[in-house]
């Protein structure tokens, strides 16, 4: 078990709308913006130990940008760099982050561009920010949907296959669930970096375009904050796309919605559910268990094997 | 980061009224009674991997038997073993418990009973116990707290900084907070091998005794179940010390009870909450900082500082 | 404002497979089985103050049976007789309920059984119920979804005026909410005898059929005891027909089953939302409206508005 | 049972810092600013259906002002007048406040100041505060601790026996629960005018002095709500002075601080509790059961016997 990255640390996300996508992320995810450059606004939600969590940067569509990842020494970055120079992936090392030290820069087999860092730099409340209990980042908010920390991203891909290797040989990454169709092709698969039993998922991109994004997830405490957090996005005419229910897979309690720029956003709370086992057998789950829905019976909605982000344009 | 350690998988507790210790982990704590043998009987909480939480044993006084850790692959396991024998605290293989392969057995400089292994017995559930989730390790227990797992163990220790380095050096554990007394002695550490902030605590015993036992801690999914769980402990007439309330220290939302046989048990619930951080710096809080009490203003109840198992008995 | 009926008291249900019932109700709905007689069980849910709350009685089809309202004063009882009365819809006084004192047998327009009544038995805890806080009618129970006590009734209707003039006229109740569709019928009344916002509910039944039943309802203190009880509902194969979600109508959180005998079972939250006004002002809800689905964008589901206890057999 | 007194509706608190008491209701407690009239703010809670909920009075001390009852009707409203009139506690209609009809002035025995009316003005939401869902008054705010409405005013008063009267006599509540010492006086008594099973509470002040409060509350739709508040609370420095915890007497779930004034807030929530019996015989509670503390074993506070608002100043 090797564990060269530490964790998934942030991501960018483009929008075409992006003051109302900084409006989201700010009044209703409870972050706060924590720099401005360029065309990109960063924003730190209240219990993350780094400088920023989401960058949104105004792009004439949606989809995600960079996701950056930690690696767990300088040691354990220079061994996944070669890994990755190996398998032709690379594009080389980028200074151009402020929030971090050098960044190695590379894309998955589908194109979505990653970043993998060892220095960092840590958030440091304003006065107005510092937390009464010094053993957490920042003041929590108190308003909106209270999210914690970014959970996950999950990637649509071209194919799976070749993420599937890319998860486990390149970043060495564990992979904890998948869905296998009956032609024992794979249809999505979720890896682990860390004691969370997932990290990083790819699923099939029911139009075979490279390099979409299905969601980015984040953590609320309780199941409590994703009900209220529901309330809030209804009064703020924000479309909840579907939940809050519990998934089968993976378990986790959800709720999805589309901030506007377009991306889909999900809310999620796992309880105290970890995957401690080293040797953790990975659970398959068959195509006709699929169509069963989530845990207490809701049918997936339709759009969630339509809408990706950027949108497919008729060409 | 060393991960050798994958997780701390069971504890015994020993009880001088063990079949009313038994019931209350079985009907209080929603654990199954999974096997006996001899004076003990293995109960099993509803969604661990491996075939045994807790084992209660029949025994002249309260307090803590052996607490088992699982290492992280086999390699892991003998370069723990060499680090432990080299540090003189090793007993020797064992192979008497049944829900393991072979057991290096050996002691923290305190004396209590630790026991590393690598080979498992997974639990298999029985066709009454099968989860409608194959995601889960068994049927979920709907009665009583429904804890979910074992989260952590604290020990009362005769003095500190012995601990602090056989968790650091021969562990390979990671501090996450301390308590640091005005004259510069550590007070308390809690320390971690996952990415949960803690799982291994020790705490200065005021009575300078070794090997005894401050509580062990099973982690619920929700706040709600810790709500739920005081008005069924309330029922069952189990004496709850304190709480429900929330640590400063960790901010573990907490509730401690003493089961049948007077060891004290606590529920927690940790939210979203993770040390993700590699290169985590270790919170400290002074004498004061511990004198405020709780999160929220509760003062710590005076028999946190003085009831440990077993009980000091006047020579 | 008359206040002539204090509350809904109890609801018989009958069941093709009464001893499933039961079963559902005392092992999944946490009542205590109270008594037995003839082809019936009487259930207590824990904090009902008097003897019985649901009574199964083994039938060769599913529906609802009697519903009992408890009068608010003997004055009160006599006054609303006559009224029922005066409407044609009296069937006499009872003594064969051996859990109350006289009760005055009359039916609604439709043909639903009910009983109004003021002399009571009171709920009286036999040592092992005796709950710990004497002003609580039992033990908590601490098992499945821990459900508080009955919240309402909804009953199908071959039509609905006649039941919205019986409401109003004979028995007192306040009319909070209602659907009128685009033509000016009513589709679905929500009617208050109390502080709470509904207790007596009448659905159009779309096979204009009468009698029949829509579900009965029972509410729990958070709504984390519904997510709960999704999970007990799934581990024991119950059907969960839809939620756990939000009604935009009446903002109930909900959960809705189907129970062993075929009745469709509501687990409802309400929060702190009472309808204290004296002047309250009927919200209507038009079709389109209804159209919209639930708070937070579920669709009603389709068995919605075809499941109805009894079924319709084929003639 | 009388219900002549709809509910309470509205409280005038008194604050040596006014605008710090309206910060805290506003930002903390979720309240929106909806007038201002010479040294008075008026507030609304998001679910209130009239103007305002609570009314901010600039004053050399803290303490609270006057309370106001909405009669349940124009007739219930003459009766409970001249009873009022009858026991000499009548202190004339007043047109004074602009967002009632004449409302009748009066004191309880002790002199805290009432008013009861019927006419009233309707909350109407400006288009930035309008509910996506029509039956709640307000858009939900997403801030602080949500409270939803007022719950309960608990009052100090000089001695019991003569409120006990008032409240039963005069304004027709009914007792639902007390606590007699064991020299057989009243120590506080827990009072009625709805289904919640406490509307109005009397405390013997230990100061004997007249017309003190103890606290305000108000409800929230979880206890999550509450536990987040403590939260809230922590990290705007407001002075938490107990809980989260249950009381053993009405069990409700309680945190109370003390706003910038000075005053007693509490924040409660009763989950599915309420006292439905028309008949309800009052709970007696000890003095050696009241000297037990709360439901799960809280030792009331000191400061619940020696705070109260105003202070007493030294002569």
């Amino acid at each position: 078990m090797t564990r060269d990255i530490a964790h998934l640390s942030a991501v960018e996300l483009f929008s075409p709308v992006p003051g109302e996508s900084v409006q989201f992320f700010a009044d209703l995810m409870a972050m706060e913006v924590v720099a401005r450059s360029g065309d990109s606004v960063y924003l730190h939600s209240w219990d993350d130990y780094e400088r920023f969590t989401v960058k949104v940067t105004g792009h004439h569509t949606s989809g995600i940008g960079r996701t950056w990842l930690r690696a767990s020494s300088p040691e354990a970055l220079q061994r996944r760099v070669r890994l990755i120079e190996q398998a032709g992936l690379g594009a080389g090392w980028s200074e151009e982050e402020p929030n971090y030290g050098p960044v190695f820069h590379f894309t998955d087999p589908d194109g979505h561009p990653f970043g993998i860092y060892w220095e960092t730099r840590r958030y440091q409340p304003t006065p107005k920010m510092k937390p009464s209990l010094k053993n957490q980042a920042s003041r929590f908010p108190g308003r909106g949907s209270n999210v914690r920390r970014l959970d996950h991203v999950n990637f649509l891909a071209s194919e799976i296959p070749s993420h599937d290797h890319f998860m486990a040989e390149i970043l060495g990454a564990r992979k904890s669930e998948q869905i296998m169709l009956d032609d024992g092709s794979l249809a999505a698969i979720w890896c682990t970096v860390t004691d969370k039993s997932y990290d990083l998922v790819y699923t099939q991109d029911w139009t075979k375009t490279r390099g979409r994004l299905h969601h980015i997830a984040f953590a609320t405490d309780t199941r409590e904050d994703i009900l209220r957090a529901a309330d809030v996005f209804l009064e703020a005419g924000i479309h909840i796309e579907t939940g809050p229910h519990k998934h089968a897979i993976q378990q986790t309690f959800f709720l999805y919605v589309w901030e506007p720029g377009g991306n889909r956003i999900e809310l999620c709370n796992a309880g105290a559910r970890l995957l401690l086992a080293p040797d953790h057998q990975v659970v398959t789950w068959t195509q006709a268990e699929r169509a069963k829905g989530q845990a207490w019976g809701l049918k997936t909605i339709d759009t969630f094997h339509t809408h990706g982000t950027p949108p497919i344009t008729a060409g």
